[in-house]
């Protein structure tokens, strides 16, 4: 790269605060940037930062106005607008050329859109759908009468079991399992007889799932991922779960059967949900939580078994104070003692 | 579906509890449910269930008699008769026919029994032997000296290394990898030096196996997974790992190297057991929990670390507890200021 | 096997304590020793099964000196010099003739060094490097632009993506994702937009990692994985992370974004650690641990929030001595309402 601060600025619509006529030539994270470096803060509280980096120019948001050492350009998402300029600098992102490779294996009656890529030996039954524009990785297996919809970009080595529905714009990192069987069995006299999972898995628009990610078939109906929902690597997804639209689910996280997660929802990373619950929309689980109830809409919980917040904390800090009521507990014993020799000298006195 | 419930109930061999004459034209879980489906309750805490649902027949336990506004089929095994209606009205399976696909690479001297189905780019090296019926998926690798039972099911994109026995009927979901090596160095002035893994997976009868599962191969012997172990998905079991039969492995669970789980166990999902120890026959240990020590047979534990689950529930109310104590300790430290001065003040009258 | 001891201690530098002309037949776990197994103790703590074992000779420490029953072989580092007779002993470890197989795809101006293998089915996109005799596996898809050392072996169904790079004789086990996208989205009125991740990953020498891992490409610059890092099955690394040399990730461990863990780490399974936090070199991290602040160098940090274990030690205590407080507090109101009567009495009587 090498820009002017100014261009820079033109092209996330920012409004420059200091020089904006200093050339930039990389860009980096904050704490690594040196001189010449384009940088970013998303979040206010790496604000103190500024007064270290060395970086030629920082991204910032509306809450940050003064320069500090470093010409500043402000904008409204800092994140999205450094994201915009990243894709200018970046290497050019690896394209896969439409078409069917010659070793991909097309089965009967599928019906792919305009400018479809299928790379090398992928494997499409029959009646499968794919939409426009759709890049289905290496090696990657899609089942009988599975639907996938346009735009979408299916990374290497991902299984999609049949009948399975797929939105526009997905996209799926390697290694994910998609419409495993569910995990349910009738046990009779100690053995566990398997229950069939004739449901499905239904994934919205604008969804990207993580890197050996296992979402299960619903036993029937569906499992289902909203729109927008974006899932992490080595995320356990359970059958018949609900997940409402815009939720994010952090890596390890593991979703039991038949839980219903509301719109916006936050899982932090290696949370887990018992099944038959509902997490209310807008809610935070907290990372290693383990949620063993319903959880409220805009509700933040942490712990295990996780609680409010506030009350978990409160009881953290309950545990912290334990040493202190044992010193309390051994000064009133020394005291209640010392009155009771006091009071049997008084009596003894008369 | 179009049947009678008195159709259903006759093969479910049910004894029907209201209007045998209704007839049923889908299934679905209870809360879904809407007039003219068939549900079920497995579970007796459910009960309440029955008063809300939109079902126009239950299958229910022995324990359940009065059928409030739905008719009833009651049955011994509710899940498992609602099993069989399912494997009636579900999509039709999903089939693959035997023979080996052109695309697959067999080794040397592999031994193949009748009917064994070998999809698209499977590979199986020199000296497996797969037993009749077998399905081997799509991409799926099969080390050299692997053995396979009848019956398998193993999908697309598993790997199972070399040296493996597997008995009949077990069904292995995708990406789940089998016989890596387990995770042992020495370590010499700090740096770690692999110890060879040159052992074996034993794999028994009637094992099912989810998703992205690694189930390492022994450092010597055998890791050995007992007949009718259910295990779900992104579980990992060290090597040494004895599971024995009809235990129930839940999503994400991690068992360190060399420990030995008894027959009938359960272990809730997330729950994390260190090396070396025992866990006894029906034992139940719960979601989350982190297993430090040796949990006698028929045990139920909770938490981390682990304890029988009424102790570990006890100490979660004593924690509750504390604030009330709090409370307690300034009461008495009030009163034992106000006795004080009242004994002085009886001293001072004197 | 069939060698006297004195055989073997010639070949692990070892000095014989006991008979040294006894025959060895076989190898095995103290516990499961029969006579003529030769067997170890990696660890004094295990040293009581001296008494038990069954086995004929037992390769010990330099801290086991007196005999028991069976003769020892003593050594610097039991553990390696067992593995060396491991290799002995061990099934002739499966090899893969260099070469191309004729269904590897292989893209342009790659650049292969001597005698490597590529298993059927590989993907070697265009522009990648691979380092002598390095072993690429079944149905692998190595992505643009990365480059593998000399010596590596990537197991089957390994996915590594563009632009990573990858030192000499690295392992890496089945199923294992490497590069795919950093989890990083920017929030505009509740919808999440995609932050490019346009970073890499470095992996230095030496390293070994399990099965079914993700590691994360960065968001820019690299992600990190030191020489001598061992990582176990079902790993979690976020992007930008940095490990530090010879650290250990044991299973299932999940290391948030930007996260630097130093040199010679230990982390036990399951632990979780925030972002954006330094774990310093040296530090050890308890199983299930839930890391939430820097770990000094040195430390060994347990529980959820983790704390020096010694703390996290004293705080389990703290919580066992509830019942007792409580019980001291019952006994302090008991005296003090027979304080409170005694002085009332005492004020009544004059």
């Amino acid at each position: 790269m090498n820009k002017k601060v100014k261009e820079i600025a033109e092209i996330i619509e920012g409004k420059v605060i200091g020089d904006s006529e200093i050339v930039i030539t990389g860009i980096s994270g904050i704490k690594e940037a040196k001189p010449g470096d384009l940088t970013f803060i998303a979040n206010k509280k790496y604000k103190n930062l500024l007064y270290t980096t060395k970086a030629s120019a920082v991204i910032v948001g509306p809450d940050i106005t003064n320069s500090v050492n470093t010409t500043l350009i402000q904008v409204e998402n800092p994140s999205l607008a450094f994201a915009k300029i990243m894709s200018l600098v970046g290497p050019e992102p690896i394209s896969f050329a439409s078409g069917i490779h010659p070793t991909a294996i097309i089965g009967k009656n599928v019906k792919l859109g305009k400018d479809v890529s299928i790379q090398p030996y992928a494997i499409i039954e029959d009646y499968v759908k794919i939409g426009d524009k759709s890049i289905i990785g290496a090696g990657v297996y899609i089942g009988h009468y599975t639907e996938i919809g346009s735009d979408c970009l299916i990374y290497p080595q991902v299984v999609i079991r049949e009948r399975i529905k797929i939105g526009d714009r997905v996209i799926i990192h390697p290694g994910t399992v998609i419409g495993g069987d569910g995990f349910g069995f009738a046990t009779v006299k100690g053995v566990h007889h398997k229950i069939p999972q004739i449901g499905t898995v239904e994934i919205g628009n604008d969804v990207e799932i993580g890197s050996n990610v296992t979402i299960d078939r619903a036993r029937f109906d569906k499992t289902y991922i909203g729109n927008g929902v974006k899932i992490d690597n080595l995320v356990q997804i359970a059958h018949n779960v609900y997940i409402g639209d815009n939720s994010i689910i952090v890596a390890q996280v593991g979703i039991s059967g038949s839980t219903i997660i509301g719109k916006n929802v936050i899982i932090a990373g290696q949370a887990g949900i018992i099944g038959h619950i509902t997490v209310g929309d807008n809610a935070m689980i907290g990372g290693k939580a383990g949620v063993t109830k319903n959880v409220p809409p805009n509700a933040h919980v942490t712990g295990f078994p996780a609680r409010e917040k506030w009350e978990d904390m409160r009881y953290q800090a309950y545990i912290r104070k334990i040493p202190e009521l044992i010193d309390k507990i051994k000064d009133l014993e020394e005291k209640i003692k010392d009155l009771e020799k006091k009071l049997k000298k008084n009596r003894d006195e008369h």
